[in-house]
Formats: structure tokens, C-alpha cells, sequence
């Protein structure tokens, strides 16, 4: 590791300047050919950029995916220009392709996805980067234990998020000495200016008090950031904040450190001008090398898979929540795939992923009351090969959900459990009942939804979800159940279950999770009144068993009946309907449809209309007389 | 005002110990009793709630609902029983109805909601309540003007959200020396120790560098908690943090600053032992005298209403963004009711909230990049007789969706409307489209979800929104379309508008947004073709306007085809069908059913499948041959 007085070579600042001039030029440039995009908010980050991207990182330019790099998270996502321009310099492919940019045709989009080999997760939605960053940090420091530094880059304005404080807070509890966050201090947000200006004690008393190794520089001035790199290194037990006063524009002449130029490209003949005076200080002095990733740090350990074992549950036996069933079901996953890793918020208690710490200790991470980290730094994690089950109260999943929506679109391969699913949870009262969880999971296009009853349905869909490459979500609740399935039976994503059935159903139920427990009851009452009823457990809400569910209906006369310990817009019922949805059939709806109150599961289930004696009751009306 | 140097009587004092005594004992009692809740919660907080309660807060305690009382936002709403104590000490009830605790016919629920009328906004999910206590402290301070102190208690784990530094950082920025918070740093989470457990100075740091004045004290100290509170009366310019260092589980044998009794009710064995423990320590001396809220303070303005004006839309004059059509219509309707108010996250050139601003300033607040303090905030607003508009991009209100649904638990009067939906936005790629806002926004039972189409429709749909007591979403777009309305137009909540039809339709199409537009289109090639049939604006999604819908499908033979620039998943599509599922219609849905890419607005459309050309395309599928 450099020690910090070493001085930099006067031949390499010049090298950097001139990457610093090229990187606004290119940026510049492929803005104005795109017709929009963000060339001020790249302007002030230039020399930050040229400094890491080409004298602190190691890595390999033409294998961005070499796990060993150093990794680069462009939290402020707007700035992608500059990102992409960074990338052409380093060679990974010709720089006519940044004027690409923003086109249907090229994956050099308005922000980074990952869908580019050089993008671990897609930015954009502020303050969602640094999370990432403290995860793949997490993966280098602690799992894949090699010599990697993890480099993040903020603006600002981004910093109000206060998705940003989670992750420093937790970022320094965990001692994350290897990762290094760059604030770009421009001062101007997009309509205004933000909160703190150019007011640098006041973004270095922030970071301090999250017990970060707070450094102000000037953010133009290659030396002071390259210092500030080096300190950075060699810091122990506290990741580093390097805040960089800069000027938003910078170097753009008319445009430096004005309000009113956010998010505006350059017309062409402004665009000219700019560059011509920019190219002016380029001397071309001094080749870059790049510095590639260390050989001398350790293997990463190959995963390490062995069998899964059955579930130990069986109709007859215990009781068990789906809840305590995913914890064991965890335990055992982790014990046969040194690749999974568990996240929580503060809740292993209630959620049952203690019993996961207790056999793989090394791969549990405490996230605290901050599941927006949490989610974040779950997608980090799986950028870098892990994967990682992120869990809380199915409710507390949506304190999360715009870093789900990113997710989403970056298609990270994690998995996420929400537990005390529905108004089943009783006492506690509405604010900690998950019923709106299966509407905003299933709402983004690529989440596998699951949905299992019972203790061994619950142990399938877990190791599903890993087994699964993409983002994916299981609902479990927090009441005991009876186990209807053998251990034995095999569950397949996109599949439903029929567990009740005769040749002269009238009618077709369709449930999952407690609800299935209440239409097993009445069916029987049902069959006692002599109206054969077919029931579906769903198990799979997205994808949904099509096939099945036709069948189903066809079978039973077109008439439906859901039922859900859900609110009734986007959950199964509406799920069920969109199947079946050219299929004119007659459909009903047992469904949460006002603000629940506190009171006994029992109560509950039946105040809110999902209980068996409303099931009867509905299909006694469906059903022909 | 007090100054810090007044001495507090002995027989004060004594008195405050008294009711802290009585607030613990009444917290065990009412939780051994509901068999569940969290005592020791409640018992690290006993003597700070006995100093709110019984001395600095001048409020009337037989009308918690009147507007000069001071306010006090329970933001560690898991402590709710000691709330409700609280109350009942103050004479609000009798005591005996604390034994209702957690019981459906009683409103003491497991954590606090409006229901009460001593409840602003329902707390339980943590990091939210110091946000809606921002949005009092901002009334009092610069709409209501009046000489009234906002009290807010955090619990030291919630700390760890991110959503408390949006506050804090807010909070400081509008200089709101009303607001005081308490951290009640009883140094155990749920499962385990918090980061900083009894670190004070890592507290303190941290409340500092958000520009607070912060205050470390012994909580269970009388004497000190009155002197901070007094300090944060006399300090002007910034809010003031009071940092109690507590016990949790204080006066409760055998469970005080130990783990593992977090949300776990005393038998009634372990409470008799408890109650007759702390019982031993009230001595009854001195009486308390409610301090009643200031009478010299300046009348709250009453609410100043005028016309609001048509809109300065109509077919054929120039085209305009549903966006653009907003900002104007809350400029005039800021104009004409001034209890509305603006919040905008430093996207107000986007969303036009800047028309706002111009007209009104004194009513709009900037509350930059920090969504969740955002909507939080205008639950605290709304809360004390104002109409909050919280905008930003609609992508970005799914940042502050656990805001979302807790505001739908309360039922608070705010108004979100979301700009930006859809592909239609084209370049700036997935990261900035809302494509699961109606979704999210629909699920809960609750809020009443608009999408209007034109100028005309937009202009109603604010009014509307507005008028309606409850949560409001409203959805814009950000390309321009043409009006379709004249502006003498009526639109109604829930329902919605038929703008093609003949004698001989063959098939619905139903719309909003700028697929309206598309299906207009798809309608004049249909109708040369000979293919005659019915175009529906929805207008109103939820609640939607089934009557309409019905008739619609029932005279085009049950086909009905939806299309919508949102995912296929809980948006308009879903919400007809659920409107139709007995009536055994056909429908197919054309939606964006995977993630999209940056593009331009047009081909993004048709890419995804959502253009004229698809409609006509599958309209030609569904009719008979």
C-alpha cells in the first residue's frame, strides 16, 4: 500500500488532467448527439473520475466482470455519461459508441443497468449505489476475503436520502475499511441549490459522526484526491469519505457553478465551443497503464454445494408458522450452498433467520431497523456471485421498495422473505400486517412470486428461490398451520396444487398461505351440504399456473372463488383473474378490504371476510341452485 | 419562556416520579392483560413521557384535538401502551379501559392510529413519526403562525432508518425551533444490542452534524430531562435533540438493560411482583395541573376559499403534458383555498410545482432529495388541517411506499400526485418511469387513485383531489397530448367517460393516460376497416366506475380490450377486470410486460407494445370474424 507521502509524479497528474479533459469532452459530446441528458453533473466529477479510473483502481479494462477488480458503484447514476466515457478511455470498447448514448439500439442508456458487464447494480433512483457499495464491500471483506477496495461515488443533493445514512451507519459498524465513498460537492442540485451549498464542514461533520475517516479536497485538484485515495488505503477498521468541493459545469464555459443547467445537454454549436476550449488543455503527456487486480490476495472460495434435505415435516405432526419453517428451511440451505448469505433487519427473532445465524454465523449479516441498506446492499451481494436472503415483516419490505424496483430492472439475483404476512398476525394492529406485499412484488415484471401454506411447501419454495438466477419473493405468515403435504411431494415454480377434487365440482377455490387452511374447512362443510368444490392451492402467484387454473375452471362450470390475507387489488384474486382473464369465466373475491384493526387471528380473519364460514357462504351463492 | 436557571420544586418533582411510576405500572398491567405488547418499551421512557405529559406540554386534556395544543408524535409507536397511559393519567379516560388494550372493540390498538383522537398519524413502522412531526412543527412555525411546541419521542434502534436523517437534516434546514425529539436510548433492539448502544457521544455527534442542538442527560433523571426541555425552548434557529441515556426494562425485576424481553408481556405473576415493586415508590404527594396551551398566541388563520377557475384547455388549441396541466391547476388552486400546501423534492422544474411556488411561497416547502420526510411530513401537515400535495416523479413516491401505506392506515388527508409515468418518458431509461404506481397505490383499500388524460381532465382531477377527505393519488405523464375536453367537462370520483361509441361497437377499449391517445388512433383505423368500437377513458381507477364498465362490456358482447403505459401487474388492466370478474367477459390486456430500455417516447411505445399499431392489432384478434 502507498504510504501518503508519496509524491505523485508530475508526468501522471498531466496524464490525469488530460483523461479529465477527455472524459468532459466525451461527455459532452454524446449528451448533445443524444439530445439530453446530464453534462454538468458529469463535468464536476471529471478529475474524481480520472483519478480512480486511472491511477487508484486496479482492475482489468477488458474484463470488467474480473471478480478481483476493484469495484466502481456510480451511485449518482445521472452522471452515467461520464461512467461510460470512463470505460471507452480505459479501451473496453471504441469511443464512436458513446454516441450511442440514450438510444434504443445500445445499452449506454440515460442510467446504468447491468445490462453493461461494467454495472453491478442500475442507479438512477438516488442513494441506492452506496448501499450496493456496502455490500459488495461486505462480499470483499468478509466472504470473498480478497484484496479488493470498493469505490462509490455520490453527489451531493443525494446525500438528503436518508437511504445514504443507513449505509454509512452500518457501513462503519461493520468496520467496512475497504470501502471508500466520493461525495461530488457541486452545490446545485436539479432545481436549486442544496441544503448545504459549498458548506464542507458541514458534509465532513456528517460522515465524521458516522464514524467515517472524513476528508475534504478540492475535487479539481488531482493531487489532493489522489492523497486523499491514499489515506483511504491505508485506514483501518473505518471505511473513508472523500467530500470533493467541485464546480458543477466545471470548465463548460457559461454553464460553471449556475443554477439552470441540471439535466440539459449542450446545443451542437455551444457543445463545439466547449470542446474546443476544453481540448485546449490537453497535452497528451504521459501513456496510461492500468494497474491490475492483485494477484497476491487469497482464492476466492469455489461454492461449496452438498444435498438439500427433505423437509422434516409431515401431515399428522406438529404444527408449524411457514414462518419457523423458512428459518429451518435457511439453515439447512445454508449449511449445503456456501453461497447463500442471510440479511436482517432487527427481526431474526420473529422471522426465524437466527436459526440460520446459528450454522453459518460467517454469513449472516446484522442490518439493524434500516431495510432499505438492507435491500440494497442484498443487491451488492449478489453482483458479486453470493446469494443473499434479505427478511422482515413482510410490511417492513416496502420501507424497501424503491431499491426492489431497481432491483427489478438491474435483475439481481435476490431473494427476499417477508414474514407476519396479512391480518393472521393479530394483536399488533395493521402497521405491522404485510397485505399489500404480493401487489408491489408481483407488480415489477421479472419477481418470482411464491407463496406456500404449509411447513413443506415452505422448505421447497426456499430452495427454489435460490435455485432461481433473478429476484425473487416468498410470503410466509406468522400463525402455526397443519402440514398437508408428504415430504415427499415436489413443488415447481409456476405450478399450483389441487388438493381437494371429485368429478362434480361445482365451483373452484383458490388460496394460498392461512386462507388455505380456512377453504380446507369449508370444504368439507360444503361436501357435508353435498356441493363438491375443487381446491387450489396456488404455491406460485408469478408465474402463475395458467394451465392449471384453466383446467380448473373449465372443470368446475367457469366459477371461481379467491381468497386471500390480502387487500384485494393485486394479490392472488387478481392474479387468478388475469390468467383466466379470456377465459369468461365468473369470478368472486374474498378479499381485506378496509384498514384492519387490532384483535385475535381468529377474529380477524372473520371481521375482514376471509374466514371458512365466508367461503361457504360465498360459494353457496355461486354455485347453480 | 422559562429561562434554564429556574430551579423545579421538590414537590414537582416527586409528583413526576409518582406518574412515571403509575405510567410503568399501567404499561405492565394493560400488556400482562392483552398477552402481548412491550413493557420493558415502555418502561425505559416512563420518566421522559411523565415529563412531556405532566410538565412541559401545555395542551388541554380533555380536547386532544384541539390545534393550539402542543404536539407529541409517538414515533416509537411499539410503546403505545404507555401512550395511552399517558392519556389516561391525563384524565382523557379511565384507567380501566387501558385493560382493552389490543382488543378489536377497543381503539387502544398494539400501535397507535388516528382512531384516537390524541393520535396525528399512525406510528409502527419506525423512522416515520419524527417525519410527520416536521410536517407540525412546519404548519405551526410558518402556515398556522402560532406558540405551539412539537414533541416527538424516537426509540435509539429506529435511529438505524434512514428515513430520521431525512428529518433531521429537513428540520434543520427550515430552522424549525418548534420541533424537540427525544431519543430514548435504551440501548437493546429487538434481538440484540443497537450499533451504538450507550455510546451518548455517537448520538450526540450525529444530531449535531445535522445542525441540532443536542442534549445529552440521564433519562430517568426528572431534573435533567426539565432542564433540556427548557433549553430546547429558549434555542432559536434550529430543532433540539434531548439524547436520554435509559434503562430499558427500568423498575421491572429481574428484565432491566437485558436482551431478550423485547415485545414480551409479563405473566401475571412476574406483573403482580412488578406493579407491587414500583407501587412502593409512589408517595402521592403533589397534584397536577394541566399547563392549558397558550391563549396569546395569534388566531390560526381560518381558511380562505375562493372559485376555482375552469381550465385554460379546449380541443384544438395547443397540446400540453398531463404534468404541465398540474402545476397550472395548483397554482390556481393555491390561489383559491389557502389550506393548500406544496411539497416538492428538488424536482419542481420537472413536475411544475414551480407554477406553485410563484403564486404561493409562503405555502411551498422544499423538502429536496428525501421522499420518505416528504410524505411523511405531509401526513403531519395534513394532520393539523392543511391539504398537503407531495409530488415528485412517480417512480420516486415508491421510495416513501411504507410512508405510503402507513398514511393509508391513518387515513391522512394527503394529496400525491406522481409525474413521469411510463415508457412515454423515454431516454432517460427504466430507472426514472413509474410503471408500478398504480399498482402500489391502488392496493391500499383506501386511497382514491386518478389518472386523467388531457389538460381538461387534469385540471378536474386536482380539484377532486382536493375536495375528497382521505389519500389522493394522482397520475401525470411528461409527454405533451392534445385536450380532448372542453372545459366545461364534469369528471366525477369514480367514474368514467365513453369517447367513441356507435350502435354496432364489436368491442371496449378502456385507457388513460397517453394511451389514450394511442387507442383514439387504433380507432379511426378500426372504424375504416369497418370495425366499430367503444373507446372508455377510466378516468378513475379506484374507486373505478364498474356501472360504466359493465354496460360498456355488455354491448360490445363482453370483448374488452385495456391498454396502459404501466406494467401488466396491478394497473388498469387488473382493475377493470376485477370491476368485470362476474360478469363473464373477455379481456386481453396489453401492458409493458418486461423491463424497458432507454429509447425515444414513440418507439418505446410500440416496442413495448402499448402503440395504436398493437391496438389495432389485437382489437382486429378479439372482434368475430
Amino acid at each position: 500500500m502507498a504510504s501518503v507521502e508519496t509524491s505523485v509524479p508530475q508526468t501522471t497528474i498531466s496524464m490525469l488532467q488530460d483523461k479529465a479533459a477527455q472524459l468532459r469532452i466525451d461527455s459532452i459530446r454524446s449528451t448533445t448527439e443524444a439530445g439530453s441528458g446530464h453534462p454538468t453533473t458529469c463535468a464536476s466529477c471529471a478529475e474524481i473520475m480520472s483519478a480512480l479510473f486511472f491511477s487508484v483502481m486496479r482492475y482489468d479494462p477488458k474484463n470488467p466482470r474480473n471478480p478481483r477488480n476493484d469495484a466502481f458503484v456510480l451511485s449518482k447514476g445521472h452522471a452515467a455519461p461520464i461512467l461510460y466515457s470512463a470505460w471507452a478511455e480505459a479501451g473496453l470498447f471504441p469511443r464512436e459508441e458513446l454516441l450511442k448514448l440514450r438510444k434504443f439500439d445500445s445499452d449506454l442508456e440515460g442510467h446504468p443497468t447491468p445490462r453493461l458487464p461494467f454495472v453491478d447494480v442500475a442507479t438512477g433512483s438516488l442513494g441506492q449505489g452506496v448501499c450496493a457499495a456496502v455490500g459488495i464491500a461486505l462480499a470483499g471483506k468478509y466472504l470473498d476475503k480478497i484484496d479488493q477496495r470498493v469505490y462509490v461515488l455520490l453527489g451531493d443533493g443525494e446525500t438528503a436520502e436518508g437511504s445514504v445514512w443507513e449505509a454509512a451507519h452500518v457501513a462503519s459498524y461493520h468496520k467496512l475499511d475497504n470501502l471508500c465513498a466520493t461525495v461530488d460537492v457541486n452545490r446545485l442540485g436539479q432545481s436549486q441549490p442544496t441544503m448545504d451549498q459549498h458548506d464542507m464542514e458541514a458534509h465532513r461533520a456528517r460522515w465524521a459522526a458516522f464514524g467515517w475517516n472524513a476528508i475534504v479536497v478540492d475535487g479539481h485538484d488531482l493531487n489532493a484526491l489522489l492523497e486523499a485515495y491514499r489515506t483511504a488505503e491505508s485506514t483501518t477498521g473505518r471505511p473513508t469519505a472523500v467530500l470533493a468541493r467541485t464546480i458543477k459545469g466545471k470548465d463548460i464555459p457559461g454553464e460553471e457553478d449556475k443554477n439552470g443547467f441540471h439535466g440539459k445537454a449542450l446545443d451542437r454549436k455551444q457543445a463545439e465551443e466547449a470542446i474546443a476550449s476544453i481540448g485546449k488543455s490537453i497535452h497528451g503527456n504521459g501513456a496510461w497503464k492500468p494497474t491490475l487486480p492483485s494477484k497476491s490476495s487469497e482464492a476466492i472460495a469455489a461454492p461449496v454445494e452438498s444435498a438439500f434435505p427433505p423437509p422434516p415435516y409431515a401431515p399428522g405432526k406438529d404444527e408449524i408458522a411457514t414462518r419457523k419453517a423458512f428459518g429451518s428451511a435457511l439453515a439447512a440451505l445454508g449449511k449445503a450452498d456456501s453461497r447463500v448469505v442471510v440479511l436482517d433487519a432487527d427481526v431474526e427473532n420473529s422471522t426465524y433467520t437466527e436459526d440460520f445465524q446459528k450454522v453459518c454465523p460467517d454469513r449472516f449479516f446484522e442490518m439493524f431497523i434500516a431495510e432499505q441498506n438492507m435491500v440494497g446492499a442484498a443487491m451488492g451481494l449478489s453482483a458479486h456471485g453470493h446469494i443473499p436472503f434479505a427478511s422482515t415483516f413482510a410490511c417492513f419490505l416496502s420501507r424497501a421498495y424503491d431499491f426492489v424496483r431497481m432491483a427489478a430492472i438491474g435483475d439481481n439475483n435476490i431473494k427476499l422473505v417477508g414474514t407476519h404476512a396479512g391480518v393472521s398476525i393479530g394483536e399488533d394492529g395493521p402497521s405491522q400486517m404485510g397485505l399489500e406485499d404480493l401487489a408491489i412484488m408481483a407488480a415489477q415484471p421479472n419477481i418470482t412470486v411464491l407463496y406456500p401454506s404449509d411447513g413443506v411447501s415452505t422448505w421447497a419454495s426456499i430452495k427454489l428461490a435460490a435455485d432461481i438466477q433473478g429476484p425473487v419473493y416468498v410470503r410466509t405468515g406468522r400463525p402455526k398451520n397443519p402440514v398437508v403435504y408428504q415430504p415427499t411431494e415436489k413443488f415447481e415454480v409456476g405450478k399450483s396444487k389441487v388438493l381437494r377434487q371429485s368429478g362434480s365440482d361445482l365451483l373452484t377455490i383458490v388460496a394460498s398461505g392461512v386462507t388455505l387452511f380456512e377453504a380446507l374447512q369449508a370444504c368439507d362443510t360444503l361436501k357435508a351440504e353435498g356441493i363438491n368444490v375443487r381446491l387450489v392451492d396456488l404455491f406460485s402467484v408469478e408465474p402463475i399456473d395458467r394451465d392449471g387454473l384453466i383446467a380448473a375452471a373449465k372443470a368446475t362450470g367457469g366459477r371461481v372463488l379467491t381468497v386471500e390475507d390480502h387487500y384485494a387489488h393485486g394479490g392472488i384474486g387478481d392474479s387468478v383473474l388475469a390468467a383466466l382473464s379470456d377465459q369468461r369465466i365468473t369470478l368472486e373475491k374474498l378479499a381485506v378490504r378496509r384498514i384492519p384493526h387490532s384483535g385475535t387471528p381468529e377474529e380477524l380473519l372473520d371481521k375482514y371476510g376471509i374466514s371458512a364460514s365466508h367461503i361457504v357462504e360465498a360459494a353457496r351463492r355461486m354455485v347453480p341452485a
